[in-house]
């Protein structure tokens, strides 16, 4: 057992004794096998001694017991480190970001305590994944849809809380603006709800964002100034259908028109549907002619003669349109004209209409090619995970990944500069095969900016995984030097990523450590979480 | 002049010479007559010796001056009161919320710093009022709509901080929500940025909102904790049209179901413009004879009959697209088959279509009966202050209102309950005409909640101001027995606000006051505002 330094072991098992007495013995974790469950399988320090670990585990049922958790946890000084399902994976899983600490498991707290059908809402517990709302809202017959990341057994609200987003539309896709009012336990075990949710009886907590005065919620996110355990969100009303449509074009210039074309749709509310830009030709997963191809590193002139020679267009550009089917035949006409006179050249394509519900014939064609993924629809799954598995493109899978996410410009000229700004890097570092993957073209998760994603390989070598860090940090640091950084980052690597955040001789991370000694004078809670540390252990670092 | 209270003569005068010395002489503002301009015209305390009243008004041009200002007041402990454009009538104004305080006049910075015309972004500086963005706007033909609020002349800052909304696209109503980015000068005279604004040349502050780890913008709205010397706002790309049409219904109960109907299609994104919901029968504006006949507190089945004997619709609610020519009509239509499903005894009638830009024509027709208002146009004006001019409908015009303006869930069952609720209490408490005034149905602002507005008198007489401050109370308290409470006040009621978000014996406002302390240890920065008080002055009160 990994105790936390700085605790004294009477400390330790006092602390233990009353976790024990708070949520019963059933649910305390201490024994060696049950403690590495929270092991983080994709963990960057994965079996080395910097890898952090949890000392135990408590997983308590009510708010009441997690009150009482906090305050055990202060009077004797034991670092906690919250967790919803624990399936943020390639993000930090379920382990801690500092070693010793209690993992506080709230896997059992996953009760839906609300969806309410008129005003398109939900209230949960931080147990609930995708798939219980999912489920709960199918089986009591409610026409909304959730919008769900790539792992359906996360948390609604930890993977809020992390800024993750999602795949229908811009409203919902950013998971923690889609969320409204919070009840959250302080770090001194008080007990505290945002918004409307504050005023005793509201009965519009799930419906006003603000309340009065001003507002905490952020500090929730990505950070350690409390736990919360109960989230609203806001759902989108079932649509009767969804139909999509693609553009493609061959010039290496096009994209910036392209782009531009998308954003203007896009921000204009024409296309509400996830917006999916691709290079055709240089897909990252594309065939070994072409593959071999990109390796020469060409010119853009002549990747633009290959593209037109094969007649394969270089960029494409997928947008979707939900509602009635007359209304989103109309968008997407019009749509397809916007970007005719921008781009008199690009070829269109019509996609299926699918209409809601789903028939069993529709519902069969999902995932499978030139049809939208079940997380387009808001139906949770785990295909996005089969990436990362054996097969015939991926016959030496990693056991993890480590994500590298900085946001970029919403621009084509930005997708230029950063494809060449990784890839001569990238060269130069002797990764060319890595480089293939900075083809890929960014996300479109955020309504505004790009996500670039890309995966470091994570295995049981550690070797291998310190060149994986070394990779990561060299790339945090490129990117910064142009303006880039990421939006998310996993425990262990949080402290590099927040580094790059350093306007002013770093006046964000000073004003959070203020505020964070206010509001956690022991630093119990998730130190280093975010890249902040509580007083005594920025001391000991320093 | 009032000199805040506990600080010597010889402080006083120290941060005034202080504060010449960084401003230059003409920005620092000492006289009575110059210091009476930043007095609330609209105070419920006017001429009261409890009128909050400043004691010197000092206007920085740059961020620099305004971190010197900050550091002098601390030197001094000199309370500060920062204003944007100081137009937030109704609401407070100018005036300070604790007197003595030095308004800190942000009018001088009023650079619009950038209008991103492929992002559709802005970013400004407080003294930027909705006039001046327009306006740079239309000279640089960039072809981007920005979001006002009934004052044109107020600050997208100032307005954005207050919870301030407007009158177009949801996503850009919520002021606050549609900011992107900030810059803050903190208490202490630090200077911090947030988003990716902390990342230095960060190319996409104004595109992705929220950097890395726990975020503080919220603190930053309605709130004590900095002075916001920037920010940034996403913006709406230029409509090619809009289109309006109205449902109108005669049965008593129907508004529920128009009011269901209308949630479904607005969260639906079908309908994207300004929701209006009215009542043309007992419109709070209307004719003499059916005054009368509200008066008599009619049953709601007398209400129905008398609507249809007179054939005025008792409830009738207008939607709002923009979009494509095609693209609206076919919305429209749409829309009137979901209501048509919900309500088949509703009759529609259509409004005509909106080209953009404007022709002369139609640019002449907005605001005129039937039209659009400019604002729902995002053309900022004045004309909604006439409503409190001297006119045929109000002959005994007040000098000013405050506003009561509580939140309350968007179903017509919450209409029906708060117009009982508040209609028995003003008949009750002998303010019969008053309770007409909830005869006007709810505002449409916010996406998911419905805000009640309504006036309360004030004069030039201390006795009508008590009564309104009274009224305010009580309607503040009954609201609250209800789990309805406002989502804005001015700065002398805010304590009455903030009052009722109490759960939990107020830990929202104890964790408040425990950031307040730590962020602002002297307590100079705006005493009081959104109902936080900083140390000493809660003893001091206590």
């Amino acid at each position: 057992m990994t105790i936390p330094k700085g605790v004294s072991s009477t400390d330790f098992a006092a602390a233990l004794d009353a976790f024990e007495h708070t949520v019963g013995r059933e649910w305390l974790f201490t024994s060696d096998e049950d403690v590495a469950l929270y092991r983080d399988a994709y963990s960057p320090f994965y079996g080395e001694p910097e890898e952090p670990v949890a000392s135990a585990a408590v997983a308590p049922d009510t708010v009441e017991q997690v009150q009482e958790v906090v305050r055990i946890a202060n009077r004797n000084r034991i670092p906690l480190y919250p967790i919803s399902t624990g399936k943020n994976l390639g993000y930090g899983g379920a382990a801690p970001g500092y070693s010793g600490s209690v993992v506080v498991d709230l896997k059992r707290m996953n009760r839906v305590l609300a969806v309410d059908d008129r005003n398109h809402s939900a209230l949960v517990e931080p147990g609930v994944s995708y798939f219980d709302l999912y489920n709960y809202i199918r089986e009591h017959g409610h026409r909304v849809w959730i919008d769900c990341p790539d792992p359906g057994w996360g948390s609604l609200i930890g993977n809020a809380l992390e800024h993750g987003v999602g795949h229908t539309r811009p409203e919902f896709r950013d998971h923690f603006d889609a969320h409204c009012g919070m009840e959250v336990v302080l770090p001194n075990g008080d007990l505290m709800r945002t918004g409307m949710g504050a005023v005793p009886n509201a009965g519009s907590w799930q419906d006003y964002k603000y309340g009065f005065g001003p507002q905490f919620d952020g500090l929730f996110s990505q950070g350690n100034f409390g736990v919360v355990t109960k989230m609203g969100f806001w759902l989108m009303p079932e649509p009767e259908a969804y139909c999509s449509g693609r553009v493609s074009v061959f010039g290496y210039r096009d994209l910036i028109a392209l782009v531009d074309t998308m954003k203007h749709v896009t921000n204009s509310g024409l296309s509400n549907g996830f917006p999916g830009l691709q290079s055709p030709l240089f897909n990252a997963f594309g065939n070994p002619e072409r593959t071999a191809f990109l390796m020469t590193r060409p010119s853009p002139d002549a990747i633009e003669r290959y593209a037109r020679e094969n007649d394969v267009p270089l960029w494409s550009c997928k947008l979707g349109f939900f509602g009635p089917e007359k209304v989103i035949s109309a968008q997407w006409d019009a749509t397809r004209q916007t970007f005719e006179k921008e781009l008199p050249d690009a070829r269109f394509a019509d996609d299926d209409v699918f209409r809601f519900p789903l028939s069993a014939e529709q519902a069969a064609r999902l995932q499978t090619p030139g049809n939208p993924e079940k997380v387009e629809f808001g139906i949770p799954n785990l295909s996005r995970f089969g990436f990362v598995a054996r097969s015939e493109m991926n016959p030496n899978p990693a056991d993890g990944e480590l994500w590298f996410s900085p946001v970029i410009p919403k621009t084509g000229e930005a997708i230029f500069k950063a494809h060449e700004v990784f890839r001569t890097a990238l060269d130069e570092w002797g990764s060319p095969e890595a480089a293939l993957g900075f083809f890929s073209l960014p996300l479109h998760y955020f309504s505004r900016s790009f996500l670039l994603l890309f995966a470091l390989r994570i295995t049981r070598s550690p070797g291998q995984n310190r060149q994986s860090r070394e990779l990561f940090s060299r790339l945090v640091a490129l990117a910064a030097e142009n303006g880039w950084a990421e939006y998310r980052a996993p425990a262990a690597m949080m402290d590099e990523v927040a580094e790059v955040y350093s306007f002013n001789n770093h006046a964000l991370r000073r004003f959070q450590e203020k505020l964070k000694d206010a509001a956690d004078p022991n630093g119990i809670l998730s130190p280093g979480r975010g890249g902040v540390w509580p007083k005594h252990l920025r001391e000991e670092r320093a």
